[in-house]
C-alpha cells in the first residue's frame, strides 16, 4: 500500500446530496410532512417550556441549575475518590437547540412556516448575542458555569454541543440561505481550533461524547473550508491516545482520574486509538457518532487504515450485538453495550438516538463506494428501530425501543434527556439526502421511494424520479433526465433480504449477474432525457431466524416483508401475546390495508394459542397445557404504539 | 359460628416436635451434619469478623457505624419530604445472633462442640450484661442510637430483632437446657409487653418487619406463659389497624409518613388489617413471618377468621406468585412480589430467607390439622427453594436464587446483609421438628425419611421409626414403637406428586381410598410394640408445565421426581443451556450415582440443540438453525453451583 493511498485524496468519494436536492414522497414524504407539520414545532415549544431560551438570552437572568447534577450511585458515594457529581442534561441544552434548528431547517424547506422561521432567527439571534468576542459560544459555561470552560470534556459535552449547533447552522443555511448561523458556527470553530490541536501550546484533547467530528466535515464541505475537515481527522486521530487526555485533565482540576462514574473510557471509546478498536463498546451514540465521523474522514482522506479498523467494528456491531430491528445497545445502564449476543428483547433499551447512529453510520459507510452491507443497514435502521422513535403524526417520542413490551411501554411527550425528539426529527426530515451518494462520474441510489432528486454531473444538471410505491412494493420505476446528455455510472442497490430481482433498462432486460458488484447493479452509460430503467424487488415475507447464540431469541421467529421487520400487537390479536405460537409450516399472507396505520402492508397467519380455561387448580401441573388455532396479524415495527395502549411481540414463538 | 369457635381453645392443634425429639439420617441427616460441622461456626466466625461481638459488648468501645445507612434512591433524593436515610443493615445484627445462636443450639444437640458451646455462652453472657435494668435490649439502639428506641418501628427491625433472639433463646435452652437467654430475653419479653398492647398509656404499634410474633408463639409453647401468646396475637390483629401507627410515629418524630422508602404498607403487609387481606404482596420475607404467626395464632386460639384470611392468601401465592422451585418473590427491588404470574427466571430474587419463610408458614398451617395442600408445599419449598441456600458441604450461600443463570451467579462466603445464612442454617438443623404434628390423640407425618421419633401420647411415651431412602426412593417403612399400648391415629401423607401410593399397616393392605382425607391416610387404632406400616409412593418422573399466564415459561418444561425439582448444569451438557430442547415424547431415566454430589438421582434424555457452526455471517437469517440430537443430564436444583461454575436452567425448551 502507498502513501498516497493510505492519506491521500480518494479517487472516489460519494457524497450525500444537500436535503434541499432530493424531494421524497410516499412513504417518506408522509413522514416528512408529520415533521414540518408537527414535530418542528413541538421540538421548539418543548425547549422553551423546558426554560432553554433562558439559558441562552444573555438579557435575561440566567435560569441557573433547573435540572439537577445526576445522584451519584452507591458505588460512587462509597468511594472516597468521589469528588461530587458533575453532569446534568442541563448541560447539553445547546445541542438540543443545535437539532431542534436543523429540524426546524429541514421542515422550513419541506414546508413553509413563517412563524416558525421567525421563532428560530430569533434563537439564532441570542446566539449572536451570546457569542464571546474570541468566538467561544456555550450557554451552559457561559451562564452557569463561568470560568470553567474546556475544564472537563470527559463528562460535560462542551465540544458535543458545538457540533449539534454546527449541523444546526449547515442544514439553516441550506435550507434557507441565511449564513447568520453558519458565520457564528465559523468563529466559534475558528476558536476552537485554535484551543485544539497538534500545534504547540494548543490543548490535546478531545470530546467525551463524540459529534463533533462529522459536524466538522459536514461544515467543511458545506464552506469548502479544509481546516474545519483537519480539525474532525485530528479529534479522531488524537482520541485513545497516551497519555491520556481524561486523566490529564481531571489531574488538572484537581480531581481522581479513577473516580470516573462509567469507570472504563470503554464508555466514551477513548480506551485506546481509534485504529487499534475492534469491539463496539460502551454508550451505543457515543459509539455511533464516532464511527460516523471516521467513516467520513475515511471518505475524504482516503484513509484506509481508519477504513479497516471500521470494517471490524462493523463486523463486530452486526454479528454479535444489533437488533434484528436495527436497534443497538441493550442496556440502560450505560446506555450501550453489554457482551456479545446479548439482545434481551423486554428490557431492550435500543435508545432511538442509537439507531438514528446507526443510520449515520451507515450511510457515512457509503462514502467509500456502493455497499449493500452499508446500504442494507442502513435503510433496516431506518424503516425499524429508528423511526419506531416517532409517532406518525409526529407528535410523541419513543425514548427505548423495545422489541417486547407488556403494554406499559408508551410514547412520551418528552423525556428528562431529551435527545431522542430532535434526532430523530431531523433524521426524518432530512431523508432525502440518505437516498443518493453522488461521486464525480457516478450516482448511487442507495434507497428507493417517491422522489425527485436533483444533482449536477461532470457540471451537467440532471433530474432522477423514482417512482414507487416503496417499500410496500418492490417495483421502483427510475426516469433519468439529464439537461443534455451526460456520461456516468448509475449503481442501484439490490438489497440482501430480495430472493429475485429483475432490472431493465429502456425496457431491455439487463443480466443482474453480469452488473452486480457489492451488492449493487452498476449501469454505466451515457444517460439521455427520457432514459428509464425498471427495477422489481420481490417483496415475499420472511422467516428471520436468530444465531443460537442469542439466548433470548432461540426458539423464535421474526417475521419480515422487504426491509421492514413486523411485530404482533395485543390490539389486533387474542390476549397474551406470549401464548401464541407460528408453526413453520403455517402461510403467511399479506394484505394492502390503506386505512390502517397511514396505510401499510399487514402480515397475517393462523397459528396457535395455550389456553388456561382449566388451569384453575394452580401454576403448575404434569398435563401440557392446551392449545387452539388463533388467527394472527402483525404490522410493521415501526408502527407500533400508535393506537391503544398494549402488549407488542417482534419474537414470536415457533411451535 | 359461635364466639367460642372464633376466639377459645381448639379442638385439634397439631404442634412440632422440639428438635431434640426427631433424629434425622439418610438425606436430612448429611445436611443437617454439614451445618453441625461446619455452617455453625461459620455463622459465628462471619459474625465476629463483621465486628458484631464489639456492638454486643458493654465493656468495649461501641464500633460506631460500621455499615452506612443505605443511599438514598433518586425518588427520595428528589422528594422534599425525604428527611434523610434511616435504615442499616447493622441494625439488625441482634438477628444475625439470634439465628446463629439457634443455629449453634440444634447443631451443639446434634453433635457435641465444646469449643463453640463455650462461644455462644460467651455472646450470650455480653446480651446478659447488655441487658438495661427495664429488660430492654438492643444492642443497635443501646449502643449507637441511644435514646431513639421504639422510636421507628416501621423500619428499625427493634423488635423483629427480639423475635430472633426468643428463637434463639428458645432453641437454645431446649438443646442445651441452658436458661440464661431465655430468661435475659423473657425479662425483655416482659418489658415489650409493658411497652405494646390495648392497654392504656401503651403503644398500639407492631414492628415493621414481622418475626416477634411467631418467635412469641414459640416462647409462650416452651414457657407455657399465655402472656407471651396473647402479645403475639395483640401484635397480629393491631397491624394496618386506622389511625395507621406508622404514620403517627413518624409524625412524633417529625418526620413526614409519605416521605417512605418503599412508598406504600404493601411493603410491610400493614396497608389494611390482616383478615382484611387477600393478596400476598411487598416483600417476601416479611410476608412469610407474618403468615406464620398467624396461622400459629389461628392454631392456639382456633381463630377460623384468621384461618380464612390464610386460605385466601395461600390460594392466591400459590396460584399466582409461586415458583416452581418453591421460591418466591421475584423482585430485588422490594425483596418480593410483583404482579400476578411475573416469575422471570433469570432474575428471580426468590431469596433464601423467602423459601425458609414459606416453610415456616406451610408448616404452622398443618398446626390446624393435617393437610397435604399443605405440607406438599412445605416439601417443594424444601427439597428445592430453600436448601438450594447452603453449598452441600454447609461453607457457602446463595441469598438469591434464580431459575436460570450465565453462569455467573455463584455461591458466596457471606453477604453485606446476611440475613440468608443463619435462616438456613437454623431451617436444616431443625429439620426434624417439621417431620411430625402431634395432638392430644394424633400424630401427622408431615415428611418422610429416615429418622427416630420420640414423643409422649396420652401421656404414654413412643417412639416412631421411619426407615426409607427417601427422596430417591418413595418406599417408606414404619415402626411404631409405643411403651405400651396406646390408641392414636396416625395420618400420613400422600403427596399431590405421588401418582400411586401403596400402604400396609402390619403387612395387611389398605385401600386408600376409604382412609384419605384432605390428602392423608388416617390410621387410627391402638398401637403396640412392633406394629409397622408400609407406604410406597410411586416415584416416577414428571414433566411439569406452567399455566400460560406465566410469560416466562411458556413452551417450556421442568423435570421433576419425587419432591425435587431438576435443573441442568452446564458442567453436565453441551454448551449454552439455551441452545438445548427436550422434545415432548423423549423418554426420561432416572439413575442413582452414588458419587455424585452426595449421592443424588440423575435425570437423562435425549433432547436436540441448535447448532451454529454454520452462522458465520451474521445473526438473523432467513434458514431456520440447524438442530442436532444432544444427550442431557439433570440433577436436582438444590445441588447445582457446587460443581465448576456455569450456566443452570430449570425450564428447558420443549420442542
Amino acid at each position: 500500500m502507498t502513501n498516497a493511498q493510505k492519506t491521500g485524496k480518494p479517487k472516489l468519494a460519494f457524497r450525500p446530496l444537500p436535503v434541499p436536492q432530493v424531494d421524497v414522497r410516499g412513504f417518506w414524504g408522509d413522514r416528512v410532512d408529520a415533521v414540518a407539520a408537527r414535530t418542528a414545532e413541538i421540538l421548539y415549544e418543548r425547549c422553551v417550556e423546558a426554560r432553554m431560551l433562558e439559558q441562552i438570552d444573555p438579557d435575561r437572568p440566567s435560569p441557573g441549575v433547573v435540572i439537577p447534577f445526576h445522584s451519584p450511585s452507591p458505588d460512587e458515594a462509597a468511594n472516597p475518590g468521589f469528588t461530587g457529581s458533575t453532569v446534568t442534561t442541563q448541560m447539553f441544552w445547546d445541542s438540543d437547540w443545535g437539532k431542534t434548528i436543523e429540524t426546524a431547517a429541514y421542515s422550513l424547506y419541506r414546508r413553509r412556516n413563517d412563524a416558525l422561521e421567525k421563532k428560530i432567527d430569533a434563537v439564532i439571534d441570542l446566539y449572536g448575542r451570546l457569542q464571546q468576542s474570541d468566538g467561544y459560544l456555550s450557554s451552559w459555561y457561559q451562564r452557569i458555569q463561568p470560568g470553567l470552560r474546556w475544564t472537563n470534556l470527559r463528562d460535560c459535552h462542551e465540544l458535543y454541543c458545538a457540533g449539534h449547533l454546527i449541523e444546526g447552522a449547515v442544514a439553516y443555511f441550506q435550507a434557507t440561505g441565511k449564513r447568520k448561523l453558519l458565520d457564528i458556527m465559523c468563529r466559534y470553530v475558528d476558536h476552537i481550533a485554535d484551543t485544539f490541536g497538534p500545534g504547540p501550546g494548543k490543548k490535546k484533547g478531545y470530546c467525551g461524547h463524540e459529534e463533533i467530528e462529522l459536524a466538522l466535515v459536514k461544515l467543511s464541505r458545506a464552506t469548502g473550508e479544509q481546516k474545519y475537515m483537519d480539525l474532525a481527522k485530528y479529534f479522531i486521530d488524537q482520541r485513545g491516545q497516551q497519555p491520556h487526555y481524561f486523566d490529564e485533565e481531571a489531574r488538572a482540576r484537581g480531581a481522581d482520574p479513577k473516580a470516573y462514574h462509567f469507570k472504563t473510557y470503554e464508555y466514551n471509546q477513548s480506551h485506546k486509538p481509534v485504529r487499534e478498536q475492534d469491539k463496539v463498546v460502551g454508550h451505543a451514540v457515543r459509539a455511533m457518532y464516532l464511527f460516523s465521523g471516521m467513516a467520513d474522514v475515511a471518505t475524504e482522506y482516503g484513509d484506509d487504515t481508519l477504513r479497516a479498523a471500521l470494517d471490524r467494528l462493523w463486523g463486530d456491531l452486526t454479528t454479535k450485538s444489533l437488533y434484528v430491528t436495527g436497534g443497538l445497545g441493550p442496556s440502560a445502564h450505560n446506555e450501550g453495550f453489554t457482551s456479545d449476543y446479548d439482545l434481551p428483547n423486554e428490557t431492550a433499551y435500543a435508545e432511538t438516538c442509537a439507531a438514528v447512529g446507526l443510520v449515520f453510520w451507515s450511510s457515512r459507510m457509503l462514502g467509500m463506494g456502493p455497499n449493500a452491507r452499508y446500504a442494507d443497514m442502513m435503510e433496516r435502521a431506518l424503516y425499524n428501530g429508528s423511526i419506531s422513535g416517532l409517532s406518525l403524526d409526529g407528535s410523541l417520542f419513543f425514548y427505548e425501543n423495545p422489541l417486547e413490551s407488556r403494554g406499559r411501554h408508551n410514547r412520551w411527550k418528552w423525556h428528562r434527556c431529551p435527545c431522542c425528539p430532535p434526532n430523530i426529527g431531523r433524521m426524518v426530515a432530512s431523508i432525502g439526502s440518505y437516498f443518493y451518494g453522488l461521486a464525480d462520474d457516478a450516482l448511487a441510489v442507495h434507497l428507493y421511494g417517491d422522489s425527485t432528486a436533483r444533482f449536477e454531473i461532470s457540471g451537467k444538471p440532471v433530474s432522477l424520479v423514482q417512482t414507487s410505491n416503496y417499500p410496500w412494493d418492490g417495483a421502483v420505476s427510475i426516469r433519468v433526465e439529464p439537461q443534455a446528455p451526460v456520461a456516468f455510472t448509475l449503481h442501484l442497490r439490490v438489497p440482501a433480504w430480495c430472493r429475485k430481482a429483475a432490472l431493465k433498462v429502456n425496457g431491455k432486460a439487463v443480466a443482474l449477474d453480469a452488473v452486480l458488484s457489492d451488492g449493487y447493479a452498476a449501469i454505466q452509460r451515457e444517460w439521455r432525457k427520457g432514459d428509464h430503467v425498471e427495477l422489481d424487488l420481490d417483496m415475499s415475507i420472511s422467516r428471520l431466524f436468530a444465531n443460537p447464540e442469542v439466548r433470548q431469541d432461540v426458539g423464535r421467529v421474526a417475521l419480515s416483508r422487504g426491509p421492514l421487520i413486523y411485530c404482533v400487537e395485543a390490539t389486533d390479536n387474542p390476549g397474551q401475546l406470549h401464548r401464541i405460537s407460528l408453526p413453520r409450516t403455517a402461510e403467511i399472507e399479506a394484505h394492502h390495508e390503506p386505512n390502517l396505520l397511514g396505510g401499510i402492508v399487514t402480515l397475517s397467519a393462523t397459528g396457535r394459542r395455550e389456553a388456561s380455561e382449566d388451569w384453575r387448580n394452580g401454576l403448575y401441573r404434569a398435563e401440557p397445557p392446551a392449545s387452539e388455532e388463533a388467527r394472527l396479524k402483525a404490522v410493521p415495527y415501526y408502527a407500533w404504539d400508535n393506537r391503544d395502549p398494549g402488549e407488542m411481540l417482534v419474537w414470536l414463538r415457533e411451535g
